[in-house]
């Protein structure tokens, strides 16, 4: 699955557009975020997206977990976003 | 339906403990966040209130919104997370 890696500077409605892209072509998606910044844009692009496809009769869910990933050589602990519709 | 409240401050654990008590009991639940920070605390309970519950069979999910809110006279714009089994 294609994720989207979303940073604090990602612009919400662009993400949005991504989301509504990934989500006609494969019918869910995964969204990855470090930090509040980052999560806060993730969560926006989300509602954003509900209105993007809801005309398509799509009612986007979302479930947060969390994951550990490397940067650097260093492990974090990202949260992970899966998006699909309910 | 009770609002839960969640600020940076709240505690993760603290917020996810009062998640599963409001599902149990109404099974489905909303909470409130202003900032980033706020949403940060907010999500990582979701995923760890995921744990408390998927044990009883439910596997949360959560609905993210824009709400505008009156804080002091003033109009800001929170972020609802409506918190549902699926």
């Amino acid at each position: 699955m294609a994720i989207l890696k979303v940073s604090s500077k990602s612009s919400p409605n662009a993400v949005a557009g991504a989301l509504a892209g990934v989500l006609r072509e494969k019918g869910v998606a995964e969204m990855q975020v470090i930090g509040a910044g980052a999560l806060n844009q993730a969560i926006k692009a989300i509602a954003i997206a509900r209105g993007f496809v809801a005309p398509s009769g799509l009612d986007l869910i979302c479930v947060p977990a969390f994951t550990d990933i490397q940067v650097n050589g260093e492990e974090r602990t990202a949260i992970k976003l899966l998006v699909e519709p309910r």
